[in-house]
């Protein structure tokens, strides 16, 4: 692999982490409500201006959408469509999968995908959030976990 | 908080993680070189549709954007645009964000935004990977980080 070999080189590269995803949102109180109805943990980080959540591994920060394309220096468009990314949680069972995209509903998610049995041997559904934001919450039964949930990948 | 309350109350939720990021590519090749290019390690669970790459923390799978969309039951929209979502690496030092950036735009991607301080008092810059895809590359002396340069929000 290309990347094996650069590494050998010690040459400089990007550090293989993703510390935060943050998510544009329309309304900032009704956005963090929602996760917090999920069961997440609104951190003391957050400010008028950003909601911060402790997830296991990667933050999730919550940001006015106009806010957070200006500071990415990209104009935003008016598609509420999909954007090209989507997030996956990971649980250990089929019953777990449903009653996740279950509460997903109950605190006002929109359920795009039914749970159902995925072509790649795994189960999965998914749920848009109050903004649009893709979430997958999928059991694979080949994918080894760690701690906190987190997957090892090989 | 009302999410401290709903645990209290032992209610199903929904897990706080996020192991996986997908991002929707035109090229599969072309996309998982530019991530190679970068110094990640491509992981064996790769196969020909997606490609995976670890991460400290939440795994990055690059995937057909169509594909994708499918995947989710969404429509695909022809606009590259801002999708509503930014992914963050944090880094050190001021001189680490320039470093990672310079090797982000070595490896073919586009400079979206130059390194300069930032108004909540860090430094950062953006690039776009060959999809489009937003990344900050921030060095926040306000965060500790932990063990893999995990963030550890207070």
């Amino acid at each position: 692999l290309k990347c094996q070999l650069r590494r050998k080189d010690g040459a400089v590269g990007v550090p293989a982490r993703i510390n935060i995803i943050t998510l544009g949102v329309a309304d900032l109180d009704r956005a963090a409500g929602f996760y917090e109805a999920l069961g997440w943990e609104r951190s003391a980080a957050s400010n008028d201006d950003i909601c911060w959540f402790k997830t296991a591994g990667t933050a999730l920060g919550l940001f006015s959408r106009r806010a957070l394309a200006e500071d990415a220096n990209l104009p935003d468009q008016s598609s509420r469509g999909f954007g090209g990314i989507t997030m996956a949680i990971n649980v250990d069972s089929e019953t777990a999968v449903d009653e996740a995209i279950g509460a997903a509903q109950r605190a006002g998610a929109t359920v795009i995908k039914a749970p159902r049995k995925a072509d790649w041997g795994g189960y999965s559904g998914y749920f848009a959030d109050l903004d649009g934001h893709p979430w997958e919450i999928a059991h694979n039964p080949f994918f080894e976990t760690g701690p906190e949930g987190l997957l090892r990948l090989p």
